[in-house]
């Protein structure tokens, strides 16, 4: 018998903390599993050999039940890069010692594909070593959704369900006054669109919002802009608009950079901004309607309250397949989705390797952008609708969502 | 029998079509009401005849709950204040003749204290020239929770929970890494700091954040500030402050005035920044670790999915009391909470005066604000905490929420 040990790494997201709890799952389910440990601040946490025993806490169903439902990352997060081995072994040796000083032959690491790379390093560092009583997985995680060889991330669905329902409020919020005005909401992506897209699944046979949707993806032209500003003007009182924080112009720089970034206002405070605040400037400039900004800013990935039943349920069952194929013996990969069919909306879990993964950035085809840049197409749509389908029942204590503390 | 009216003005909240509701709720019942008509966008829907027929639409109880369950005005909202009629009757003499010409002897109006301005100086008029063929009567609605001579106001206790919500979530987010971290996020409320407090309602046994909570009823210091966030930082490596978007300096000017208001960048494009960007800049600037703002914006009154049922039943009740008075000869006044108990949590509804409402704002009293000014009481936190219990179920399709759409 052996101990397992999960990490977390990279950016919360509201479902990571499922993924954890389908490794304490299959940790416990297993026979050949004594403890399931816990690093604090993922990678680092190895490092300073801070564990804490995961299948003690989490013994319990509701306990776990209440942990996959938790935003964010309980057991805590990091940046940390692992360096080239060929140039410092140092850190891969300590890691090794640490985890053989206590039993762990299972290493779960969940994250995006910085945390990839660490795993691919590591596990190819344990390979070229001769290693081979630790088993080394990685299981996706990424509000982005721009892991390379799975079909999406865990944590999207729900970033995005969160998004939609955010737009469909707004849209009730922005329709009340009989005055034209722009809504311009920014959303979280610097290079891929999976989750301004997202913003779309807002749409209704009642209510077509957002009715422009800029993607990072493809070039962002200002007086563009402002003609389908106008042009929706006159066709509808209130328009709604979702955009990208990453998009970018035809040079290649953010929109807006230099009056964004870093700007010294009298007092010699800096000011940094986001496109959003732009885009608004412009618009009350050039159009001098009403015209509000809203910047949807870490809310998208930490909304507890708002998780894709399918995302979490996905999660979950994703960091079961790491660890359970740890334990058969696999070593160096990733656990993935393929989808297998829309309808019914199907899909089945398999390994991958990480060269494909670590540090690569899966954007939005621009095949599913349409021609004019200002919307998405149908397949785009097909593609995300299942993804937010189904709610889970969270609970509430004192009026407030009940989270899982370490 | 006569027809009863029903509007909605200001700013939307997620419980004002609850009190709609309510409204068609007692005219469906009353035998002395034909039909229940909805003037759209406010008292000027009412000067240009715009109505619909409210008990048509929703004649089942499902759709009159999902009416009770949408956010923001589904009827619309307006902006417009009606003149002095010793100066300009001629708006009043035409909102009367509408009336009359529709059949309506009960007129209900919810909102905030512009709202109760109308509903006053209208009723007023009606007394002075004899109209007592029509009765107008006031609903209280108003995130903002500073209506007179009401215990608490409708739409707060769904906007308080959206807020201690947001601030459990943010702290799942921010409490990921083991760098220390500010983060500062501002909340809706020019001169009343209600919806700021409520933020107190995040904390837990386990976590107690927002550590910092700044409202505007209290002069705000900037040294006193970031000497505040030093010492908080000594104790803990996560700092979460909660601020009213309306804190004053001593001199009675808002915080950051200057630099958040209208200043030209090199393009000419205005800029309009709020507190929490700008205190931002300042712990950046003085302190130098890492900060980030949120902003909860128009999310904090039109989500939908984090309703207080306590605040959903009582608006609806206070909807269907205004028109139940109506019919029983009641005008010119509006229907209250008053506060009978806490433990267990107990409100009586009755009527109240205008004259006590009309374009009063009702503050957070200073002794329910620490002396150190950087955090709120206990008897706050009682008064508070009942106003966001119990949730609502709400309807989802096609993995959004479903809402009422006219």
């Amino acid at each position: 018998m052996k101990n397992m040990l999960v990490a977390q790494s990279g950016g919360p997201s509201a479902a990571i903390n499922a993924t954890i709890t389908g490794v304490i799952d299959a940790g416990l389910e297993s026979e050949e599993i004594r403890h399931v440990y816990g690093a604090l601040n993922g990678i680092k946490g190895v490092l300073n050999e801070n564990f804490v025993m995961l299948d003690e806490i989490c013994r319990s169903k509701e306990k776990r039940d209440l942990l996959a439902m938790t935003p964010a990352a309980a057991l805590g997060s990091c940046r940390w890069k692992l360096k080239d081995p060929k140039e410092n072994a140092e850190e891969f040796e300590k890691i090794i010692q640490v985890l053989r000083k206590n039993e762990i032959g299972y290493f779960i690491y969940t994250g995006g594909n910085d945390s990839m790379d660490t795993v691919y390093k590591l596990s190819q560092y344990c390979k070229e070593h001769g290693v081979d009583d630790i088993k080394i997985m990685g299981a996706p995680k990424t509000i982005d959704n721009d892991l390379g060889e799975t079909d999406h991330c865990p944590g999207f669905g729900s970033a995005a369900k969160f998004i939609a329902t955010a737009f469909t409020e707004i849209a009730c919020d922005s329709f009340v006054y009989d005055v034209p005005s722009v809504t311009i909401v920014e959303i979280m992506g610097r290079n891929a669109g999976w989750l301004t897209a997202s913003a779309a699944l807002a749409r209704t046979e009642k209510r077509r919002v957002p009715q422009l949707i800029y993607l990072c993806e493809k070039t962002f032209d200002e007086e563009r802009f402002i003609q389908d500003v106008k042009d929706a003007l006159k066709k509808e009182n209130n328009i709604i608009i979702a955009v990208s924080e990453g998009v970018k112009d035809a040079s290649g720089k953010y929109v807006g950079e230099e009056i964004k970034s870093g700007k010294e206002d009298a007092f010699g405070h800096k000011y940094l901004s986001g496109i959003g605040k732009y885009l608004e400037g412009l618009v009350g400039e050039q159009i001098g309607c009403k015209v509000r900004s809203v910047e949807l800013n870490v809310l998208q990935r930490c909304a507890g309250y708002m998780l894709s039943r399918t995302d979490i349920m996905e999660s979950r069952n994703l960091g079961a397949y790491a660890a359970i194929s740890a334990i058969r013996g696999e070593s160096g990969k990733m656990s993935v989705l393929e989808r297998i069919s829309n309808h019914p909306y199907h899909v089945k879990i398999s390994l991958a390797d990480l060269s494909g993964i670590a540090n690569y950035e899966k954007t939005v085809p621009v095949e599913w952008i349409t021609e004019e840049g200002n919307d998405i197409t149908d397949e785009l749509v097909e593609y995300l609708t299942p993804l937010i389908q189904g709610e889970v029942e969270i609970p509430y204590e004192n009026g407030i969502p009940k989270h899982f503390v370490l």
